[in-house]
């Protein structure tokens, strides 16, 4: 039987070689999030890069670019880090760079992975059905912040662990705390995040909205992974 | 308010900065709970050591030898890495030198801390009258499993974040994790640990005896902590 184990911050991948495995990336505030919705939406593709002038050549190229630092859209960009930009009209069929920290971080160190998936509540079911087949070892990465635990991202792996549950077998404190976490928290998600760091954060802003729409489950059947360096739906 | 933050693997640790705080290191399975052991039944001092050849000049001088790798202890060491070890009779009185992997490297790690305070569930409520006039910010380090998350040293952050909720703020979401997951547990420790892989390891081998101990609460009332390099009472 194939394992499932839960890297709970970029910062300890080296203890867990993605190397043969499958790698689910997950920052449900926000940057998977709006991964999961603009391509389900219709966006055709997109790019992540860590800083802001590494999106200049694909802006050139005729993508649309989309990030945010310290709360705000980064300025002369079309796009934050909202799903409610991802999921505009005018960005089907087209392609877009995004620019995040956390999110892209967790990506590029997952890199030796042989397939790299991208997970959020919004597609939990599709993920969970991506998987249900196992053909190699599952890690999932939370993608933290600024390197540290962070409470959402680890309440998602709880969830696709106690989804795969009969799929995988597991051996790992950290799954096992995911696991224990996300049933404590999985009938009122947003009562429990409450009193978590990032949350605290975001709805002392203006991001409210956004945080219920990152909460709500199964709003998509989209799969993105990534290919050559790009993500697409699967 | 002075502030209490978890550190959940040494490999975070440089997120942390322990400057200028106090650090609670813990090491449930088996480093603090054999420190706490013996110097509350009359050991003088402790020196933790990385590498068994570092353990020789003090040996030398008169320290008993303690340590274990894989879970058998070293040959020609007086003491393994047993809470029982430590209690003896005859080291009344008598200083050790201690090898162990996850304990002495959260030690070493945490130097630039203002004071280190060794805990365990032996000595809870020893360790949180001690630390319940904050002076200082709080940073409890887990020792982890090959700079790995390990639940049982989560557990013990927990319940002390717990007991110290009136005294420190937190807005730390390791703390809030560590928190949830000892009420969750705390009526069952060792049933709950027993779904945790180093529980499993220690089940499979011959340390029923040693988990049990390990896992019960204020038998001891001693607070040991680092003072210059040395492992002794408060």
């Amino acid at each position: 039987m194939y394992n499932i184990e839960v890297c709970l911050s970029p910062e300890l991948i080296h203890l867990y070689q993605p190397e043969g495995k499958t790698v689910v990336v997950t920052d449900i505030f926000r940057a998977t999030s709006c991964m999961v919705s603009g391509l389900a939406k219709g966006v055709k593709q997109i790019k992540t890069v860590a800083e802001i002038e590494e999106s200049v050549p694909f802006h050139e190229q005729g993508y649309f670019r989309a990030g945010e630092r310290n709360g705000n859209k980064i300025e002369g960009f079309e796009l934050g880090n909202s799903p409610f930009d991802f999921i505009e009209e005018q960005y089907i069929g087209e392609r877009i760079v995004m620019t995040t920290t956390n999110g892209t971080r967790a990506i590029s160190l997952s890199q030796k992975a042989d397939q790299i998936v991208i997970g959020a509540f919004l597609n939990l079911k599709a993920v969970t059905e991506y998987l249900s087949q196992p053909e190699k070892d599952l890690l999932i990465v939370c993608a933290g912040w600024k390197g540290r635990f962070s409470m959402e991202d680890t309440l998602f792996a709880g969830a696709l662990c106690s989804e795969l549950k009969d799929n995988y077998e597991s051996n790992d404190d950290s799954a096992l705390a995911a696991n224990s976490l996300y049933q404590l928290a999985k009938n009122d998600l947003y009562g429990y995040l409450l009193q978590a760091s990032h949350t605290k954060r975001l709805d002392g802003l203006k991001f409210k909205k956004d945080i219920h729409f990152c909460l709500d489950k199964n709003q998509f059947s989209n799969v993105p992974v990534l290919k050559e360096g790009f993500i697409e739906n699967a």
